[in-house]
């Protein structure tokens, strides 16, 4: 999906709102256990409920990984899901990968062409040529890690003089157009969100930390929104673990509503 | 297995190596394409010959994901025979993860319980959160990336003042003993490691980029070494594909042998 596509989704829907998949069978509904496969019905039954007020999906690998055969398999009904049933959705392999060249081919291999994501989360340790082999996929994205929105953030991404995650921003402009090319930029620093419109004007931003960890909606949309919204911001725990019983789809597209609602608002100034 | 066990094995095998399992599809000989599952008859053949001579194991996950359920399978497999028929080995999952506390637990669930791993590299961009999980289990092991033996370990790893990979190396040093935290130093930049060595004399430090990448062992060894060796050097295409028929295990084992010899000289320093 391009970035023009996905401007579209977002006027069309009123909405910039990622789900977060951190689906994790310790937490979903003890009713759903009778499945063969609860995290892919947990999955299968938030996305329903919840894809009319949302034009992202963010499964994070790790908690796929964590039940090993079984989970991948999870996974890769889950976005097989995704791209039969919505194919208007786009959708985020949340992996925060990031190794030399080779291994990122196999990667971008992975995440791209044998599961379609749309984008992958990427780390900026290593650098230029641990990025650049996710480029050069046809409608396909790196988010790089910039600014995150954890309190570990502190004790590295500010180092250096302009700091870290400015550089990450800079540097690594000069190896993608921002068609290709979104940040993670944490919500619970949205005042920082101003500054990075300086120097990334049209790059999307990928927004988690609303919600459970404490960021506001308002001021994200109010310093990180660019001319095309610009900006897709991350719901896990709010949306997805919003209800424990057998209500918990209902809730958790209430809940997806209730964040589209407030988005819809917050467009208005576009 | 602890520091004591792991220098133990390298006096008794008069080696630290670690054989990297970069184990990709494409690249193994053709006759193997006939078994069930190639990648896993591929490592097991080469575990086979080259353990006399290794010390550690080091299974690349990209090139296993990139292969999916199969890959993930072939993966377990091979973490599977290494721990049954070789208890003795040290193996690490070089996933180069690094994301926020409930993520990354679920990584160190997925690596330490379920695979049974004695350690995982971890990426340092997000800080003490995004480490910490992966601590406290018993004789397994962070190994976090520092300096890098790629090219993109420019970009950002020399920022700042002291340095990134420094305050990475000091910071992180707060949150773990030399007991459970090894980095990742590459070969191709060698005389920083003495510089290393001065405020992480203890560490075990993982080094890439001997072989293939062109790191000189014999300064690896001259620079790194502390008193119980403190050093696992990496070696993957140099001794995996050093042969593409039949042979290749065989071929595999002589490399394996090769390093072992030099490595057996250098050992005589401590």
């Amino acid at each position: 999906m391009n970035s023009s596509q996905l401007f579209s989704q977002i006027k069309k829907k009123r909405s910039f709102l990622c789900v977060g998949l951190d689906t994790d069978v310790e937490k979903i509904p003890s009713h759903l256990k009778k499945f063969d496969d609860p995290i892919f019905e947990f999955n299968k039954q938030i996305i329903d409920t919840t894809q009319e007020f949302a034009v992202a999906y963010k499964p994070n690998m790790a908690f796929y990984e964590a039940n090993g055969l079984k989970g991948w398999q999870s996974l890769q009904k889950t976005a097989a899901y995704i791209k039969t049933n919505y194919p208007e959705l786009f959708i985020i392999a949340d992996a925060k990968r990031g190794d030399i060249g080779n291994t990122a081919k196999m990667y971008a291999k992975a995440f791209f062409e044998d599961m379609n994501f749309d984008a992958v989360t990427v780390a900026p340790y290593m650098g230029e040529d641990s990025v650049t082999p996710f480029l050069g996929y046809k409608d396909k994205w790196v988010i790089l890690l910039a600014l995150t929105s954890n309190k570990g953030a502190d004790d590295f991404q500010f180092l250096g003089e302009p700091p870290l995650y400015q550089q990450v921003i800079k540097k690594s402009q000069q190896w993608a157009s921002p068609d290709e090319l979104m940040f993670v930029a944490g919500a619970t620093r949205a005042l920082m969100l101003k500054d990075i419109r300086e120097y990334a004007p049209d790059n999307f931003l990928l927004v988690p930390g609303v919600g459970a960890q404490g960021g506001s909606l308002a001021e994200v949309a109010k310093y990180g929104m660019n001319s095309r919204c610009g900006l897709l911001v991350n719901s896990s725990r709010g949306i997805i673990y919003a209800d424990g019983t057998e209500d918990f789809a209902k809730v958790a597209g209430e809940k997806a509503k209730e964040l589209r609602n407030e988005m819809d608002n917050l467009l208005n100034i576009l």
